[in-house]
């Protein structure tokens, strides 16, 4: 039986929400977490190798990041942009003073030959991080809008148009090219794995790209761990960002019944809000209920816990020979 | 005749030293002013284009140079800097995050497929700069320092290794494939041209590598304006960098004469320093006395006015059928 104290966990981050539960995991597990980041939304700007959700993670972890917005860091700077627009550049992408050291420090070292894992890791290290943070794959995977206002690149939808485009399917430029990182594969190969936890994340801009990485779904898999996903929506809205919105774009309910069917061939347990309570019954896999807003660390502290308790517990129903609930709805 | 008041003026310039006659020629000039300025330091740095000559050029022009340093912007922060040595970047090249926006802004032109030219004359109009400031080519040009310590590139003889190694010999890398760009022939073809003037740049580092560009000596003589250089050495010292300690290591005297018999075969006259009187004797072209320390803006304009009146005292000799003094020690 594995120890939930020694036990290796894997979770699949994307921005602000997963940054938050991924805070809270990695004060339990420390070096026993391994975080996936989404790297769909990376782009280069004014020469720079920018990867916002990274950036996030790090920045979360390392303490370092602006607690009110949720993304750059905390005493932050703005001489760049305010300098940068005085010249004409573009100053639709906010780039704070600090900020732009990692991304120009990343820019060196991958111009210098060094991979995008290698450089996360180094950083992490810089900012004191124990956890993991392991970018989805090395090779480039763009996430592409393709919206009411033509195909756009992710930044160009989600910073400069501010999601503003109806979106009618997302694409994964580059995914076909890329490959797991020896990282993530040891991090999905580990004989201690006792859990895989899905962020809070937007499922179709965060977690789908992760997922469109060819063999990261049948390394999730055939890791055998329990894998949960914490819904992205409460009471019918997502908390942050464009979820809801993108959900009725696609012709999906925005509600967490939806998150669960989308991951639905994917996942062994569901972590839905206390608010939606009534609607646990609908759901088609194990479901449990936890505060999943997280607004102190305590919260994130908690859902993570929360989170942990529920991959133990069904590992406890595995050995005890309980079916899976969700082979109930399959055909 | 050519009116001194309507007359157009070219200038080669370097650095510090070079940008400090240039701002008090432009206070004259304005728009009659063409500089042509070293781009042989120019390196990429953490994935940015830096042309560290054209920004001092383009900061003194705009009135946003720091005075102390004479180099990068004033009300400069540096929250870049820190954080970057904080991820274990590197700190050898000071980069103010207002500077930066220009390196970023450069880059992200280049990128885009304008040229250096074009971008540097964008750059020139957001900060208000009437005259015209113009890299010596658009293709790169890269100084080499042949030193004791090994070849090394520009930046990292001058500000990684701050000018240590001893120069044995000094190469412009890429000169070859380099050509006059059209702003460049044009400022040199104008008909109203009056007068070339060097500036008291270091000869070695700043002005070799822009008449290394292949026709522009041909250039500047098939001009017919008269061509002067102001000393860049006092009292047998360099006001500021590494131009004495080269003459040196290169086998030359470091006094005003060695600067005079660099350019022998270049300029009509030569502006020697007022403390260095007693030398005027020896230098083989026309000599005229200023005060070339340019520590107020008032000494700048003086010793433009300076160099303009020497200009036009050539021009005024030559319509008089005065034969050259060079002449005299040519072989």
């Amino acid at each position: 039986m594995k120890s939930i104290d020694r036990a290796s966990y894997v979770a699949l981050s994307g921005g602000i929400g997963g940054a938050k539960l991924s805070l809270g995991l990695a004060h339990l597990l420390g070096e026993r977490l391994s975080l996936i980041v989404n790297t769909g939304d990376d782009f280069e700007h004014v020469g720079l190798y920018v990867s916002p959700d990274i950036d996030t993670m790090l920045y979360t972890l390392g303490g370092v990041v602006n607690t009110e917005t949720g993304w750059g860091r905390r005493d932050e700077t703005w001489s760049f942009m305010q300098a940068l627009g005085e010249l004409g550049g573009p100053t639709w992408f906010n780039l704070g003073d600090r900020d732009l050291a990692t991304h120009a420090e990343r820019t060196r070292r991958l111009t210098a030959g060094e991979t995008l894992t290698g450089i996360t890791a180094h950083l992490a290290s810089r900012l004191g991080i124990a956890a993991r943070v392991l970018p989805m794959a090395d090779a480039p995977v763009r996430t592409l809008i393709d919206s009411d206002a033509g195909v756009l690149a992710f930044q160009e939808y989600f910073v400069r148009d501010r999601c503003r485009p109806a979106v009618r399917a997302i694409r994964h430029d580059g995914a076909p090219a890329a490959c797991l990182s020896p990282q993530v594969r040891k991090a999905l190969a580990a004989p201690d794995l006792a859990g895989i936890i899905i962020c809070p994340s937007n499922p179709w801009l965060s977690i789908d790209p992760i997922l469109a990485v060819p063999g990261l779904s049948a390394a999730l898999r055939a890791a055998g761990a329990p894998i949960i996903a914490v819904t992205p929506i409460v009471g019918g809205a997502a908390l942050k960002g464009p979820t809801a919105k993108i959900m009725g774009e696609l012709g999906l309910t925005p509600e967490a019944l939806s998150i669960a069917e989308h991951y639905a061939d994917l996942i062994d347990g569901f972590v839905l809000d206390i608010e939606d309570a009534a609607a646990a019954g609908a759901i088609p896999t194990r479901t449990t209920l936890a505060q999943t807003v997280m607004q102190t660390f305590d919260d994130k502290v908690a859902l993570a816990r929360h989170c942990l308790a529920a991959c133990a517990s069904i590992a406890r129903q595995r050995r005890a020979g309980a079916p899976p609930p969700r082979a109930k709805v399959r055909p």
